[in-house]
């Protein structure tokens, strides 16, 4: 098997040099001082990068546990939720309320486009009941961002608990948590955080932990009571995932040398690079509103003739030439693929990849102009226009 | 803070040099070729070291995690349980089973002590509603390692589905999964594994296979079927603990090359020689009988001039040695330490550890016969008889 040189899917996401070394410490006493004095710092630094200072939880999971935590702490059997999905990981979301009792009400706009704040609230003025809304912030299967501003003031103006996926977000696209009045906000190590997977980390606000003391849904390895408890005694309830805590604190240092605007336009100058290259090469942007195509995943139909069982080749292409990018989920399976580009992904990247791309596309068959997606990409990274911003 | 050169504690467990370097490999797409090789080399190495044919499942959670994806899977709200607890862990396991509505009837021999196969028969004589056992293999908080061959037997001959808690023991102490008919077993990866924390794996019987369809506690992210339907076909249902399974795959090739009875015989000769030291320091073990006295922890009794808070005193003074040990939980905080011994753990660190209890002992204020404990572990490594397994 080739050497994947550029490992562009929506995460796992490459992990540093820095951020390895840091985790390779030998490992500590999770009961003892070290563990103590490392976990606060953790939590700042996570309370910084989400904008918040609401309490930060922190689990051994990976960001399926962060949403399941979120579902079995604030729902109850039986109660009216509110989903606002807008692809694969916003109908997991749904799922999972569904699996632990909750009536979901799905809204649910056609894959490519992002939730209308008009709509959200047409339905939510007709639904008094429903306490609870968990929305997508990106959407790593279609990439797409939703208008999460607009939408969080539409559930604040309604009244109710504000619940955002923000696990392909946090981090990599701006999302202030306290200013939007986000309820509880949910993210993973292997996104923009640049780390393996294997690690969850939420917000919790003041509102949030009012639900939770009523909730019923059973819960216990994910129960927020316990892990803030022992949180606030500089311990987790059970073993953290203690390597790539070491690795979180070196990130969380590369996050704040780097700053957070600056790794938001970071975000959006890349993905409008990939975006220039893909129109350049040709191709369909799934995200057909160029204001919510997001900043970390891009995500392209493949020309016709390369669809469906074709693209299987296409893909063979890349990876022999060391890229692998994401495929198609559930029904967009063959029809797209999907280029994730967030966390420790620079300029260069963009112009390595573009460069496979084309090639693996013009070695399938797919007519190319050579070095026009190049140029594209380099024109929008050199052009950060502010407009670009979500 | 002194540099840590002896992590004495049941787990986090030191993590060896070549595991480091293999969990440093870059990041792969979870949903490709690379991984879909990887996932069934671990699968058959944690068959292998658990002694089974039953389905190996594997999620990205520390063991507690484990411990709620099998009640999650086989315990329905109302249903009456026994969990046999011999100490902290297996509390948290009973009372799990309590968050998730189950009826727990709990057989609880005092801490210190191992459970009683015949009580457990009386107990299960009387309780023919009960369809469940859960068992800890080993006890991390007294150092007790539970007779689990004549307890799994008295499980079996009342055909009851036996769940087994096997963090602190497989993969270090003997326990053939099969042989026993042991329904599921749990372990985690920061114990005999040589990882950091992050992974647990278990494995499920047929018996519980058939029990999961029909019960009926919420679960999704540790939904069984969902893990093993995409196991199935090379992945996890969420993105898997990646770094962590790197280091897996280097620390199940390391286990072969030393031998699973090799291996189980080094625990129990290292315990040999930390019990003996204890002894020669003047300490009086937790686990009176030596029969059920764990091979991967040993849990002392301070002397009675340095118990309570006192014993803070002998800790910060081990720890400013390099040495960190556990100590004691819930009602046995201040009374006992406890030293992990499992994992990457050798006869020369022994040797080491003892050096540096004595040393700490002596300082304040215990007397000791400088030398004596080292001669009585030398001894005990020396002569690994086979009437030290358990």
């Amino acid at each position: 098997m080739a050497q994947t040189s550029q490992l562009r899917i929506p995460g796992p996401t490459p992990v540093p040099d820095r951020v390895n070394r840091a985790m390779a410490a030998p490992m500590i006493n999770h009961r003892g001082p070290e563990f103590k004095a490392l976990l606060p710092e953790l939590e700042a630094g996570l309370k910084w990068a989400f904008q918040t200072e609401n309490d930060m939880l922190i689990f051994p999971a990976s960001g399926t546990g962060g949403l399941e935590s979120t579902v079995a702490n604030l729902v109850s059997p039986g109660e009216r939720v509110l989903a606002v999905t807008i692809g694969a990981f916003g109908d997991r979301f749904a799922d999972l309320a569904e699996a632990f009792g909750a009536q979901v009400i799905r809204y649910a706009p056609p894959w490519g486009e992002a939730a209308d704040p008009q709509d959200l609230d047409d339905l939510l003025s007709k639904e008094p009941e429903i306490a609870t809304v968990l929305i997508t912030h990106n959407e790593t299967s279609t990439g797409v961002t939703n208008r999460l501003q607009a939408l969080a003031e539409v559930v604040k103006r309604r009244q109710r608990l504000l619940v955002v996926d923000g696990v392909s977000s946090i981090g990599s696209i701006d999302l202030p948590v306290d200013r939007w009045g986000v309820d509880v906000a949910i993210t993973a190590s292997q996104k923009g955080w640049m780390l393996p997977p294997g690690v969850t980390m939420l917000s919790v606000s003041k509102a949030a932990w009012q639900r939770q003391a009523k909730a019923r849904a059973p819960r216990f390895y994910f129960d927020w009571e316990r892990a803030q408890k022992l949180q606030a005694k500089g311990m987790t309830f059970t073993t953290p995932a203690m390597s790539i805590l070491f690795g979180l604190r070196e990130s969380l240092t590369m996050m704040r040398e780097e700053g957070l605007s600056t790794i938001f336009q970071r975000h959006l100058r890349i993905a409008a690079g990939f975006r220039a290259a893909g129109r350049a090469l040709g191709l369909r942007l799934l995200a057909a509103d160029p204001e919510t195509a997001s900043p970390t995943v891009t995500a392209l139909y493949f020309p016709a003739a390369l669809s469906g069982e074709k693209s299987e080749a296409v893909f063979k292409t890349w990876r022999d030439q060391g890229l692998v990018v994401g495929e198609g989920q559930g029904k967009l399976a063959g029809k797209i693929f999907r280029i994730g580009h967030l966390g420790a992904v620079h300029d260069d990247d963009v112009v390595a990849t573009v460069e496979v791309l084309e090639r693996g596309l013009e070695a399938n068959g797919h007519p190319v102009t050579r070095g026009a997606a190049l140029t594209a990409a380099r024109r929008a990274l050199e052009s950060s226009e502010p407009s670009l911003v979500a």
